[in-house]
């Protein structure tokens, strides 16, 4: 594995097979999670209804992929006893699955929602923003991924500027639509459809954060999660 | 523990303690986060902002326990060798307070969109929905925590079904508020700040669905995920 990690020599080389096969099943799923995301994002822009039909049916796979990763991950903890860093990548497996498996859900909204949108009939006006904001989320998701295949500390911390950035446009994006509804009520569906797809490429960025979080912990053992939090206390 | 699941008879009493010792202290953050929505549903039908403040100051401490509990989980895992149901409940633990954590998230944000409609000063027209729904997510909140006290199977599967009935509800109250906001636009802001907060406890029930998933398998070693997808493709 590699040189960021300190992954203990283990005697049985099988152990090594195991978490290697592991890492990899994660990093698989994440790369059908990725496409999702692209696809979706693709798709409702490009007005695609196939390619959001096609995003809808992966879902499934996705779903399985989930189930089978945790399987693999309990059955290493029970026969296996690993410690230190090899626990670590265990729990960041098992934590991080769920929250690519929920990512591949909010893709599956935005495919929906692009659905909804050609449904409708009529162009839509948020289309700048939507792409804007969704280059960024397309980043985001990637590095992300990329932070958890090197276990690179330093690619993870980039993601909560990555997601400060996400937010802010994210919501001057729905104080645009906003406005918008306000001028064109008619408007209404479309807008609000723009506005839950805009809503679910937020949440893929809160989702990368978690996992960036996973990377760091399986790392250099340290939580990172809240500690903002934590450095608030210690300041009282 | 309880009868429903065979835990493993130890021969370190320690191990059984550490066990209950994680259980307890996910139920003691599962009673905070339940006193959380309860709170944040209270504070915004009857517009009470001192307790939404309340709720928004307390969300720091689900945070920590969070985090306490992953290290405590982590400990054992690494310490002990826990098989069968004993891994089955660390794993439980571990992805449980994820979801319990994030309930948190959607009860400050509820407090933070009660402030907000303060703030607005006019009196708001969806409470009747709110409230309807709020009960029923109140309900489903005791009841999955509960289903994880007693290892209670029964109660964990009528879950799913009080989703599907809030799933029902919340998109009606949607409807309402889009026709509302397509005959009183001046009311925009509110609406949606009341849309969002319905969102929220939408995803509270999504949350509570996923950790009574984990209460079945802990108890079945059963994986109930996605297990209409699973019932599908046998049909294929």
């Amino acid at each position: 594995m590699n040189k960021n990690l300190n992954l203990d020599k283990h005697i049985s080389s099988q152990f090594n097979d195991d978490l290697e096969r592991v890492k990899t099943h994660v990093l698989a799923m994440g790369g059908l999670v990725e496409a999702q995301i692209n696809d979706s994002i693709t798709a409702l822009i490009e007005g695609n209804a196939s390619l959001a039909q096609k995003v809808r049916d992966k879902e499934r796979a996705i779903n399985s992929m989930e189930l089978d990763i945790d399987a693999e991950c309990a059955t290493i903890l029970a026969l296996r006893q690993p410690a230190a860093s090899d626990l670590r990548l265990l729990i960041a497996a098992l934590k991080s699955i769920t929250d690519i498996e929920r990512m591949g859900d909010e893709a599956k909204r935005i495919a929906s929602f692009a659905l909804k949108l050609l449904e409708d009939g009529e162009a839509w006006t948020g289309y700048k923003e939507f792409n804007k904001i969704g280059e960024r989320v397309r980043k985001m998701t990637s590095d992300t991924f990329n932070s958890f295949a090197r276990f690179d500390v330093e690619l993870a911390r980039t993601i909560g500027d990555q997601d400060r950035s996400v937010d802010t446009a994210y919501h001057a994006a729905i104080q645009e639509l906003l406005s918008q509804i306000s001028d064109n009520p008619e408007n209404l569906i479309q807008n609000m459809n723009v506005m839950w797809s805009l809503r679910s490429l937020e949440r893929i960025g809160d989702h990368c954060i978690n996992i960036a979080e996973y990377v760091i912990y399986l790392v250099e053992g340290d939580d990172v999660r809240h500690a903002k939090d934590k450095a608030k206390e210690k300041k009282k």
